[in-house]
């Protein structure tokens, strides 16, 4: 076997990133495919795509299984990398190739997505994400990059401690499968335009949210997630990318859910992402994160031998594979009759199909071939860039010192070590921008005298070296702004935190800068949320601002808000718990609902029996709102749940609309701002245990001057409603509803459901159930450690 | 308060490493202390210290309580960094200045202790800390050091997954004991010479053995701890420090023994370091770890204000503070009648009396003033660096390929992220080594053709990008060399590990390797041990060496073992846990005795009840070894108690001789051989549970020749038999006694102790106890998260 297995790679050349480069389109006008099929712009798709998968040897086939395709030289198909990332912007990545110098040496680098989610502005997102798709297309016509993008990152943030939290928009699922709506509309286009401007791939699927937590690691950690968890909550997001917008690929995860890694499960990858969700298009396709195929072997152990694990992950329908075991143990699994030649022409196919509809064989006749270093880093994607920051940042105290004016007589203290961030600013998933302007940039710019210390190094060692420079500044100025919290360095992929709470050093030196008895405004920075109640309970400390990751400009953004330039209306895309709730759910624990059992007091605000420091939804502005539901949304209440069915003609029901909802928002305050309209639902109605409430709609309003009022419609579906039960199906179930506005509601409306449950959707049942319900949660912090690396046979 | 607390920081100068470049010595023939009797060097250290702090102003004293100190340029006393490093050889640190180019760009990088325990050689030890402390001088005498070291970090390394395990010379604390008086020894200097080589310092004082686990944090852990453990395991190195080295310094932790941080406890550092052990020499100072001063007021809240905290740790008895704390907060601690003058005397003139023992006030009168560039990197001390390394490389499998025959017709794949280590190859606290002679480098020196693959990175993502390399590289060889395991991006100061199983990728890269029906040979290496059962249990594995960090040298020494230029006789100084080991202990519990309740199988080979993948003190050699006690030997069993102590005249009873057993061991191979002979007490005597065995003495025998016979000689005391009760009074106990030679033991003896028990050491007791015994152990998983962050006062 061995030897079969080596002979097998010799036939394989090795290639490169480096021997990639010069990539550049197949020649349909005078290469050896002009006359496949494939070059037939007047065929369709799936039928070009066939043409050229058919005239691939079977050695040619198994050598583009990778991320890293080293194409057809003897048919002119050029080598193609599958991998490239834009989580905010077009980033580095194996398949990006900034330039050192001159054109295409940067591109814009918006917000990370948990900033922009705090905005809650799906315009603002879509706007972005086209941006982002221009840019890409640039750089794909100068051959710098493909035109597949692995992003975005979809799974929801339920626990703070998650270092990938970040790339993604927050913590409840309605409001990511909202946002990942328009995100991909904005990176791939309109489902009826020809050709798709780039394909977005939606990740992780699924149930993943944990990098390395107490010896469980995300390669090989099984997420036990019972039905109701799994399609209330890890569900949704990708449901949306699936079946509503029609996303072109799909990443499965590192982790195995319910004893099957996800890569490997057919149930996942066909009966319910290809089956139940209708992902049935020949250009859609599903690759693995990143060596997950490998994982499957080890450490998940899942087939008995290499090649074994490659063929089930292929059967499965993970079409490519990023890495190269495919390449290495498919020509093995496929002499041993684990997998046949059609198993590689549908992934192929998929593949390739896809690249069809990129327009990649058409040549110049594909609009976005046009795009140039013209398009990338315009004024426009510039403004947008700061624009995105300044709606998410949100305003979590004030004592009323902002907004505060700043000019060239006022001397301002900043300190801290996102003082003058540059890639601190950007997160993860980042590419290079065009420029950096820090806080400190920033401050320099409103002609204060800025004076700077940028110490503590608040992640690492409390070291108090350099804190008489702290000082010096303090001493030196009438306010003092300190900019700190959390950076990559302890919050990144690969690493969780093991703390919510600020360092000891930062509040040390914060506390000492509130006895100044100067005006003191902390920044909160970073995209996990910190135990800010030592901040929030100083009463010498004037304005705590979140500012998660901004972005190239977000130093202006943030300085924008504090002198008023901007009004802050962003909201918390995430709980603000208090520093000892992580000690209440270990990170394994994939359950939402509270357990008196376990201990868990419950997961987002949704189920969270304790008092959150501040919680999702908050944000503070510099003026007031009310808001009024008017008697055009008196409810015609009761509603019968037959008759509501009954009207609904949609093939999924869950979208037939219930009911739009008008608020009138008024700012009764002095100074113009946006405001964020938060529509919750709350009630008993189906299986208890009831949740708090949950957001069912939300749109945030722009400039509503003092005085004025504008009006958010609500939009709430049989969707909204509905709850799902113990199987996983949604139903629609007779109870008491409750529409809440806002947190701390400015105005409600009650209605009531009666009849019969009705089944939205019923809910693919797994074919043999892998765990018995009460065993989902695998409790206490002890036996967590049963999924860890423990390799103990033959390797 | 707070104006009295800034004003009084403006009176101190700010000051950087920059500033201190350039320290010298004080001028006593010209300078203005000339006539200040501390330039007397008739006169004691004690009195020439006093006459200097007795000349300084109350802002001058205050000045000069961190680790750097500004001096007083009005008395001409330079600027003197309290802060160098040298844990195997000199190394980069606040004090020490290495040079770009030419002179002092180098020093010698010797083996990290872990390996350097491992050649159970104190001799080698004292040989390794002479040329350490000799390069030292060197360095000092060009300015680019000062006389006190912060080494050695001798705290035992209890847990595998501890980050700075690596630091010390393993798990055993009779062993660490014996290490760090030689190493002292070496460092220092006999205590008898009039000058002091260098000041080195007994870090970290006490029971601190974790930086991060579970979201405890070494700046903020309160580590519980029973009077019986702590004397019988954590206390013995740092009394074989203080009692029997009279080491310069100490080093209090950042952790807090049983509700009281280390650095503010008068318990710890007057009452048991100070009063027992009789470490009250005027000369004497304790530092506290960097910030822990700091990390009294925050995160361990223990002083109510910042300047409490400041005073209690000054007056607890912490006289140097690593950071600016006490020069922070002193000032108004003074001012508020929490300190006097007095106490600032008291830590000065400990700090100055230790650099007049040094020389530091006496010119060239100093014979270490001589030493210059040509006493560093001696060919000496490069083949006492190689030396060291091939000492305490420990052989774990051999099925008899090695040693192996390497020439220019051998065909050698050199594969994984050791192949070609650098800086790996030192570890933490490191130097700039003359050179690193990597496994490449040394494979390259035997003349064969080496086909090399640095794959897999071992320790971050399980990518298999590159791994067509490592098959290229089997192929053309004949022989396979996997070196891997862990490095410092795992394992390393602030992180713990969070596994101690071999990474899925290296696995099955090793896995791979072992199917092309080659001879494959493994390197283990990293500090802290592996799970390498997979490797031990693959018959197509030849063998597997442990090489920790080797330093410099450390690829030559590797290939000198497997080509059999040098024998192997290194013992593992940790135990090898199975994987799933640490998910029975919490890294928080520091308790060492199995603990059915907890569920903890017990700590270290003393107590470990399951079976070890490889035991403390395991090794393999190339030849066989047989030994005998003879009749000298018989032991005059049974042994009355009352008659032991009534011929015992020492001050410390556990000092006085029992009894010296001869071990004659025979080569009865044919390959010449070191050979560790390990004495292990085992036996029912004194309080139940019993232990396994413990190590009492050892002896390393040198280059015995193929049957020919060497005799070690182990001493064993009172102290050796003795054992510890619930108090932490040690006792001489009646009982049945064995002496075991080795692991699988090749000899032993019985014998037994009638009478009753007899009290060696009457240990001294907190003043109020702080916790009920059965509050020692905080268990679980959950209540652990006690002692993280949880600030929720004002800051």
């Amino acid at each position: 076997m061995a030897a079969l297995l080596f002979t097998s790679l010799l036939a394989l050349a090795v290639h490169s990133a480096a021997q990639l480069a010069g990539r550049g389109f197949p020649d349909c006008q005078n290469g050896p495919l002009k006359n496949n099929t494939v070059c037939n712009t007047s065929a369709d798709p799936l039928t070009r795509a066939r043409a050229l998968i058919n005239a691939l040897t079977l050695q040619e086939k198994l050598n583009n299984t990778g991320s890293d395709s080293p194409g057809v030289p003897r048919l002119g198909l050029p080598a193609y990398t599958w991998w490239q990332e834009a989580l905010h912007g077009v980033a580095s990545s194996p398949g990006v190739n900034f330039s050192d110098s001159g054109s295409f040496r940067y591109a814009t680098s918006f917000p990370q997505p948990i900033l922009m989610g705090a905005a809650f502005d799906d315009d603002l997102i879509r706007d972005v994400a086209t941006v982002i798709s221009t840019e890409a297309r640039a750089f794909n016509n100068d051959d710098r990059a493909g035109l597949d993008f692995w992003t975005p990152n979809i799974n929801p943030f339920k626990d703070s401690r998650w270092g990938r939290g970040q790339e993604t928009p927050g913590e409840d699922p309605y409001h990511l499968s909202s946002y990942v709506y328009s995100l991909i509309e904005g990176l791939q286009g309109s489902p009826d335009d020809k050709y798709k401007r780039v394909v977005a791939t939606c990740k992780h699927f699924v149930a993943y949210d944990m990098e390395s937590w107490n010896g469980n690691f995300r390669y090989q950690w099984d997420a036990h997630v019972n039905p109701q968890d799994l399609v209330e909550y890890y569900m949704p997001p990708f449901q949306s990318c699936a079946r509503d917008s029609n996303v072109g690929a799909f990443m499965c995860s590192y982790n195995s859910l319910n004893g099957v890694p996800t890569c490997a499960d057919p149930y996942l990858l066909q009966t319910v992402l290809r089956e139940h969700w209708n992902w049935t298009s020949e250009q859609q396709w599903v690759t693995s994160d990143c060596d997950a195929v490998q994982n499957v072997f080890l450490p998940h152990g899942y087939g008995k031998t290499r090649e074994e694990a490659a063929a089930l992950s292929l059967k499965a329908g993970t079409d490519v594979n990023c890495g190269t075991y495919y390449q290495e143990h498919l020509p093995a699994a496929l002499e041993q009759g684990l997998i046949n030649s059609t198993d590689l022409d549908t992934a192929l196919i998929r593949q390739y199909s896809s690249l069809v509809r990129l327009g990649y064989f058409d040549g110049m006749a594909v609009p976005y071939r046009n795009l140039t270093w013209a398009d990338v880093s315009t004024p426009y994607a510039q403004q947008l860039a700061k624009k995105a920051a300044v709606e998410g940042i949100t305003l979590l105290k004030n004592d009323g010192l902002l907004p505060l004016k700043i000019d060239n007589g006022t001397k301002l203290a900043l300190i801290g070590d996102w003082a003058n961030a540059t890639d601190q600013m950007l997160g993860n998933y980042d590419g290079i921008p065009p420029y950096y302007h820090s806080p400190l940039y920033a401050a320099q710019q409103t002609g204060a005298t800025v004076n700077f210390a940028p110490y503590p190094g608040g992640q690492g060692d409390p070291t108090t070296d350099n804190w008489l420079h702290i000082w010096n500044a303090a001493n030196q100025s009438d306010v003092i702004v300190y900019a700190g919290g959390l950076d990559n360095s302890v919050e990144a992929e690969g690493m969780d935190r093991v703390s919510i709470a600020w360092t000891g050093a930062q509040l040390d030196v914060i506390g000492q800068l509130a006895m100044y008895g100067k005006p003191v405004i902390v920044l909160q920075m970073g995209g996990g949320q910190l135990d800010s109640s030592p901040i929030a309970n100083n009463p010498n400390i004037s304005a705590l601002l979140w500012g998660g990751y901004p972005g190239q400009d977000g130093g202006s953004a943030l300085f924008d808000i504090i002198q008023g330039k901007s009004a802050p209306a962003g909201r918390l895309p995430t709980t603000q718990y208090p520093a000892d709730y992580i000690a209440k759910v270990p990170m394994t624990d994939m359950t939402l609902r509270p357990n008196a059992t376990s201990g868990s007091p419950g997961r987002t605000y949704i189920w969270y029996q304790g008092k959150p420091i501040y919680e999702f939804g908050y944000g503070l502005h510099y003026t007031n709102f009310t808001a009024s539901l008017g008697s055009s949304n008196s409810s015609s209440s009761p509603y019968s749940t037959s008759s509501l069915i009954g009207n609904c003609t949609e093939a999924y029901k869950d979208r037939c609309a219930f009911k739009t909802f008008n608020v009138a928002v008024k700012n009764t305050g002095s100074v113009q701002s946006d405001y964020v309209t938060l529509g919750f639902l709350a009630g008993q109605h189906g299986p208890a245990p009831y949740p708090n409430k949950r957001l069912v709609s939300y749109q945030r309003l722009h400039n509503i001057t003092a005085g004025s009022t504008q009006t958010a419609a609500l939009n709430l579906t049989l969707g909204s409603l509905a709850r799902v039960d113990g199987m996983g199906n949604t139903v629609l179930y007779p109870g008491d509803y409750a529409l809440l506005i806002d947190t701390q509601p400015l105005a409600m409306v009650n209605f009531t459901l009666t009849g019969d449950p009705v089944v939205l959707d019923h809910w693919p049942q797994p074919p043999t159930p892998r765990f018995q319900t009460t065993d989902y949660f695998v409790g206490g912090y002890g036996s967590t450690y049963g999924d860890q690396l423990l390799i103990d046979g033959t390797i």
